[in-house]
């Protein structure tokens, strides 16, 4: 999408592949939104970790991160020798899967890109094969969130006020975005609303991401707090809620998605206010038989007990000129009682009774009847 | 209540009066919960000050404040011209009301106070009178809050989780609190129970002030982000919700208060989960026939935009010597993208069917039905 600097736009993908220095090229999403910039990685270790420290974050980015990374390890490999080709391909798999350990997209494109150069019996064929494919997913990827915004684009009206929770942009994607797509399409086609974004403590990432992202796009905005959701929705102020999911269990139509998801969508139904979510196919879960059985994560309580931001009486911040002192006095300050601890569940389950429906690339469906419309997704996932 | 400083219990009331240096002793909550520091105001244009500038906050603890510096500023007069003594107090009193001026307790005793000593022809004991009725004032009021905890300490039973919203404690009041004051009750009477706090953003009173308390009453606690609420209720984690109010509209039973109460209230009641409102007899407005007419103030967009902490890594943090340090560590961050703008309502209100219960100094009443036991608050208001 574009980004403006210095007044200027200009294009950039979350994930790109730059094939003359072999280097996966990404944007730095722990300067944003204060700094922007792209991080090149020399080679795969270096992607690796990217992918470790949240250089990178949001499950479709990381997955087109570690296809990048794996064909950019394939194409480090020197020499003719196919065996050892096999051996080092594993090596850089282990590394990149490793990296994130429990995203199950990046692992899933980099089995299949392992299995397709298997037989292959030529090396550089092989290398040559890997980012092709990789380069396929990354293409792929935008596909979806395009087509997801073509499906979502029509929810979104005139005069409309559409909330968002978290980020699930296009930095979070390879392009576009998930929750984000609708909002980017029917801005291109020209109407006018204006998007609330849930600051979405603890991590911020509507606040400082996807705030980031609309402004970028010149999409009319304002950050809230995370508690004020239900009080515009009580005032008829919002129309419609759009968000993105990390997992949705098509068996049940239940949510999985970012902590807070679950209680935006009771407030919408109390309200009345449509309540959506926008998923890539890698999102869908046709495996499990509920939730129940999904492990939520408890994460950091740091997260909980404090906040990330640059201090802002600072001498020179947002200008120009002093962007590298911006990154330099990025700080955590401690805002609980210091003898106190956190709960910090990272993700909570919304129950399909509160979704009125799921944005998928191939149509919007209502959560309830994704199971029975497993046929239209096959070969999609 | 007690204080633990240097690991020894001290009683301290949020708001007291040192009648020897004709000063108001106060907790400075500006620099809670990373140091703790009684302010001694030397005048009543001091007193006048630390309301203004947040030192107390907290209409039950703003109005006791009012009251002393009252009586304070009536002390500073010197002679017995009785005339220049009651335009003396009248400029006292322009000064205290304009400190925070939608305060409307502070205003209701100051005028109190004045009227009864309005027919005294003697300066010393029109003094006397002014201060003992500041004294009896904040007497009441901490017997208010014992008597609240005392209705509503039954709810509380051994194994509970009890959930509260912001900071509705004794730092609020001149002692005990509302919303805390069935938790220090049942905490006396031996019940075992553990309270998560909202941290209550943008404010963060839960976190800082809230969890602070109950850390030197030592109640078990964990500060959760508001998100995380409904994700506990819908486990079934939490039993229990109380909260105060800043006002309840007793024709309607509408409670308003601090941004994030209707959000907890409409997931309680659809995981099934009393909610309860503690409130002293001046948080019942028994003047307006519906919430609707209650302007809702919108505060700074910085509040949403940053957060305030102390910077967390710096050397000694924590520690008894750096106390000082800590203090002027401490800063504002912007954590929101540094170009967008933010929407941020101060309080909400919640519809009486979400709530379970009002738990006055009186007894514990439906919301609906505190209009037809208006008898019963007669006098107390």
């Amino acid at each position: 999408m574009n980004v403006v600097l210095n007044g200027r736009r200009k294009y950039f993908l979350t994930v790109a592949f730059d094939d003359k220095h072999n280097s996966v090229l990404l944007i730095n999403q722990k300067l944003l939104p204060h700094k922007f910039e792209i991080v090149s990685t020399q080679n795969y270790i270096k992607t690796a970790e990217a992918i470790k420290d949240m250089t990178v974050r949001g499950a479709p980015a990381i997955a087109a991160t570690a296809a990048y990374g794996l064909a950019q390890g394939a194409r480090e490999f020197k020499g003719n020798n196919v065996e050892k080709f096999r051996q080092h391909l594993r090596v850089v798999y282990e590394r990149l899967a490793s990296a994130r350990p429990t995203a199950v997209d990046p692992v899933n494109v980099m089995k299949r890109i392992i299995k397709a150069v298997s037989d292959i019996e030529n090396v550089k064929l092989a290398q040559k094969t890997a980012l092709e494919m990789a380069t396929r997913y990354s293409d792929n990827s935008i596909a979806e969130c395009r087509a997801i915004g073509e499906h979502g684009a029509g929810l979104l009206k005139d005069g409309m006020t559409v909330l968002t929770h978290c980020n699930a942009g296009w930095l979070a994607c390879v392009d576009i975005g998930t929750a984000t797509a609708p909002m980017y399409v029917a801005k291109e086609r020209g109407v006018k609303f204006t998007v609330f974004c849930n600051e979405t403590r603890p991590r911020l990432q509507g606040a400082s991401l996807t705030a980031w992202e609309l402004a970028q796009a010149g999409i009319d905005h304002f950050v809230i707090a995370d508690n004020a959701a239900g009080y515009f929705m009580r005032r008829g102020d919002i129309d419609l809620v759009i968000v993105g999911s990390d997992r949705i269990v098509a068996r049940t139509g239940e949510v999985i998605n970012k902590i807070g998801t679950y209680s935006k969508a009771v407030l919408a139904k109390q309200n009345k206010i449509p309540f959506y979510v926008a998923v890539p196919f890698s999102s869908i879960d046709w495996e499990s038989t509920s939730a129940d059985g999904v492990e939520i994560e408890e994460r950091a309580e740091s997260e909980v007990l404090g906040a990330w931001g640059i201090i802002w009486n600072a001498p020179g911040i947002g200008t120009k000129k002093s962007s590298n002192a911006n990154h330099e006095r990025f700080v955590y300050v401690r805002t609980a009682n210091p003898t106190s601890h956190a709960r910090n569940p990272g993700f909570d389950i919304t129950p399909p009774e509160f979704v009125t429906g799921i944005i998928t690339p191939i149509g919007i469906f209502k959560p309830g009847e994704l199971w029975k419309n497993k046929k239209k997704f096959e070969g999609k996932f």
